[in-house]
């Protein structure tokens, strides 16, 4: 299969089309300077390409072993952990009071991008111990923060989140694990949790276990739920918990996804009693960013697989008459059907990385401890996009994989030539962190009517602004004119349904997944016509380097505005048919 | 996982609305009775849901093993073949004079579905001799009949397809597989094919490979490709071809994809020399909708799969109110968004049934001996409608496998539920007998184009006429209304894409997939427009039993118009995009 390659070129430009330098200097993350910024990249992309990238394939066909609560992971994981924790990624973006480097968020969750498109289920193995550092450094005491913290933070360690049971996911308030005070303070944690990933492995000596569970005083549902930290190793000693066994997946197979016994394991509470569900919201926009990246890692990935595959694969002549006289047959990248699929890769994959960095940055802006308007501004504007990120991202990444496979025909379906591990990997990105569903209903419902389109007034109204700057350079007015319409359309629409929802509330639930896939067609444009007007003004610049680079950007923005944008007309119209149709008919008359 | 039950209900509404008796005697087809037909849905309903779904799983973990040339099948599949042979199952739509039921092909197209369902990678076995049959029912010597039809026609022997090779899928006219005279008219066949479903197996006694291969002589390209005949046995020696290896595929794990070694073996001509793409094209429409099958199978499957789970896990509350108050939580059919999933399972299922049979039926009169108007049309139509079929039904078959497992959440990942089996099995069908883009061409440039759309002016004309007489009954109106603009939109659509391509050929390339998802969503618009007209009529008989099951059809059909058939107007728009921005980048930009 083809060799994974970082797209640096592609990062550096959606970093400067994000004023990423001026970023880093606002928020004080003067180490963060371009030719460290440049020199990391590098060094990541280095681990990636020749660590990460190689265990890929091999990942899948081992997968992870249980035998007797033991997990072994497949050849050569352990070792890249062991490299990686080395080499201090870990701790890349980490606070430096637990021995952290100090660099932005924004910068790990470029490299996330890297680690996820080289190798997705050993990157999730680090990628967990995100959820339970994050939950630990807003919600936990000192004591915790100094334990747990410091080797969470160098990777000498790992953690999880373990919140799914057998018969809830979605709707934690149904959890039945119990949490029971203990003499001493601590908690016996009993119960069952599913879905655990990273939930027991060999890569690290001490697994901390981030977990929901209800004591015996609380009331029932979602104001009952506290929040525990679970080591498997206490103290160097072993924890009552467990890992009873591993889930036969579609893929991923490289990651072990663990069902785990608590059978009066001790842990601790952090946060306060009955707010658990509270505290976890507060980093969830932090968790569903790390999982957008899997869509965009999966398009970069698939893109490239098959525009390889598309650049050496010969069949039929072109339409338009023969490209290579001395063959049999042309490369299938000259017949307009095949471009088309991987302009709709390049095109999402570009577009989204330039929406996934901006939340990175965002996300560095609302951790500021200052309150500001550049705060406030990010907090806001974090909550609207990230479930369009969460959900959009990994739906039109699951496209490109499939996309990907279609380019390669028959021979895409066949496992040597990774394709369809691309498919089956990929897949789990719009199920878990919450379903397209889960997030288009927190989009529509929690984000934006729950506020009455406030929010979503800001946000266009920036669009509209940027499209009043930009049209200044007139080869602009194509995307600008559509972008400013689309921005009206979207305010409208998001209107129509507001009234709609306050007679009957299903319109809410029957309209959220196409309004978030609208969405997410908006924001991807908004995204490409800043980057084309970057691409122009460097264009006017008649000393400019790389000109090509610029106008392929301007190119792509282009298919992007002509061949996939309109694609919000068909979800515009759907959404706009409303409840009636899928609420009429009774249960039982399915 | 959920126990497959043949759709019975719904498939003979679909053969009601089709008129299918009056069919059968048109043909001649005396035989196929009401009651016979039935009775042969009942058994054949019987032996899928009782010997064929519970293979479904095993088939999946077993795959088929190869030792040193030899193919075992999965435990079980062998045992059901047996069965399947002894009950006369192969036999029931064939030639009466080579030991057929003389039962016409409409009704084995139906079966079709029921064991596609129940078990794909087993019911490909027996499907793969169909190509066979066909090939050398119609170009074979009587001899070749004799010797060959009669045991594939009981199922004793099993036939298979070779045509790929390593290089060349698509365009055929690469292929480098040699068949070199020999002094007893028979010739020596040299080469390699590969991806040769059932190429090799352990289910019948002998396999009759039909091979496409080039003569010394012959030119170079598609005009120098003549068809062979090649037993696995001949006169029971073996025949110097054998199975290399086993491709290791995403699914369809029960079923062989051989790679097939000819060394010499012993080949047969089949109709003309240099001929044999035309003959293989006499009967392509036939093996397009045998995979297209696998696309209404599929979602019948994912339907009951995750209906069955709707109706029975729990999630939060119902929006306008608690449906089970003695209930934690409602279940989640009552929520808007997973009816939208379901219904788009369930209107793409019974509305691609209907298309789906109604091809069945134009076969059976296309091979009628006698021309007539009606063999025209037939003909005609099954050209125009079989690449919708074969790419649009597999194309929404395999998002209803994806709504299948977005329904289970992250249950839908886990093997064990089966649902994720449904997306691995039919990621082939988008594939495999032509790909989506394939069949795009082939139906905007070849079916629509070439005769300046005649054929589809003829077919919209036929769809006007409907409608003008269904809004006799007034609830029609939405319908047919809607039906009628489309009619025009599509033809106008189809006016301006001739006229752009007259000066540019891309613009067919350009157009095509998007052109062939529109032409599907029309084209399902009206089948659902003929259910929905049937179950009017049927309701307006004072005395209509089950009059619930004719509201559901309507309903459905309602869902289909209001929240799927706009989907149509995402595709005209961006295929109007046209090719500037496909074309434009060089190659190297990419």
């Amino acid at each position: 299969m083809h060799q994974y390659k970082a797209p640096i070129e592609d990062i550096h430009f959606v970093l400067d089309s994000l004023d990423y330098s001026k970023h880093c200097q606002t928020i004080g993350a003067t180490e963060a300077s371009d030719d460290m910024v440049e020199a990391i990249l590098e060094e990541a992309a280095k681990f990636c390409e020749q660590v990460l990238a190689p265990l890929y394939q091999v990942g899948d066909q081992e997968g992870c072993q249980f035998d007797n609560g033991v997990v072994t992971t497949p050849t050569g994981f352990k070792a890249a952990y062991e490299q990686w924790v080395e080499n201090g990624w870990p701790s890349l973006a980490q606070k430096e009071e637990f021995g952290g480097q100090g660099m932005p968020e924004s910068l790990g969750n470029v490299i996330n991008e890297l680690g996820g498109s080289a190798n997705w289920a050993w990157a999730m193995y680090s990628g967990l111990s995100h959820g339970a550092m994050n939950t630990l450094e807003m919600h936990g005491t000192d004591e915790q923060k100094e334990e747990y913290l410091t080797p969470l933070v160098s990777g000498q360690w790992t953690g999880t989140m373990c919140l799914t049971e057998p018969h809830c996911g979605t709707d934690l308030g149904l959890l039945k694990t119990k949490a029971t005070p203990q003499d001493d303070g601590s908690y016996s944690i009993e119960g069952t949790k599913i879905f655990i990933s990273a939930g027991e492995h060999d890569l690290a000596e001490n697994i901390v276990h981030i977990v929901i569970a209800r004591m015996p005083d609380s009331p029932e549902g979602s104001k009952g739920i506290s929040l525990f930290v679970v080591p498997k190793l206490l103290n160097g000693e072993a924890n009552h918990v467990s890992c009873g066994s591993l889930e036969h997946k579609m893929g991923i197979h490289g990651n072990a996804t663990c069902v785990m016994n608590f059978d009066g394991a001790k842990g601790f509470l952090i946060g306060p009693k009955n707010k658990g569900l509270n505290c976890m919201f507060t980093f969830m926009n932090f968790a569903r960013l790390a999982t957008a990246v899997q869509g965009l890692s999966t398009m970069e990935l698939a893109y490239q697989g098959s525009l390889a595959y598309a650049k050496d694969r010969r069949a039929m002549r072109a339409m338009t008459g023969t490209k290579s006289p001395d063959q049999p047959a042309d490369l299938i990248i000259e017949h307009a059907d095949v471009r088309r699929m991987l302009l709709t890769q390049k095109a999402f994959a570009e577009g989204s990385r330039m929406l996934i960095y901006q939340l990175g940055m965002f996300v560095d802006i609302a951790k500021q401890e200052q309150d500001s308007p550049e705060k406030t501004r990010a907090d806001e504007f974090l909550g609207l996009l990230t479930p369009i990120a969460k959900a959009f991202v990994t739906e039109a990444g699951f496209e490109c994989a499939n996309l990907g496979m279609q380019v390669f025909g028959g021979h895409g379906y066949i496992k040597e030539w990774g394709m369809e591990q691309i498919v089956r990997d990929s897949r789990i990105s719009t199920l878990y962190e919450g379903t397209t569903g889960i997030q288009s209903l927190d989009l529509l419902g929690r984000k934006v009517l729950s506020n009455r389109g406030q929010v979503l007034k800001k946000y266009t109204k920036e669009m509209q602004s940027f499209c009043k700057q930009a049209k200044s350079i007139k080869e602009m007015k194509p995307f600008t004119n559509r972008l400013i319409k689309m921005s009206k359309e979207w305010g409208w629409m998001t209107l129509k349904i507001g009234l709609k929802a306050r007679k009957n509330r299903d319109e809410v639930n029957a309209a959220c997944v196409e309004y978030l896939m609208y969405s997410g067609y908006a924001v991807l444009a908004y995204m490409w016509a800043q980057m084309a007007y970057k691409a122009m003004q460097a264009l006017e610049d008649p000393n400019c380097e790389n000109k090509q680079q610029y106008i392929n950007k301007i190119q792509t923005c282009e298919f992007y505005y002509e061949r996939l944008l309109p694609r919000t007309r068909g979800f515009k119209d759907c959404l706009l048919g409303g409840s009636k149709t899928l609420m009429q008919m009774s249960a039982d008359d399915f």
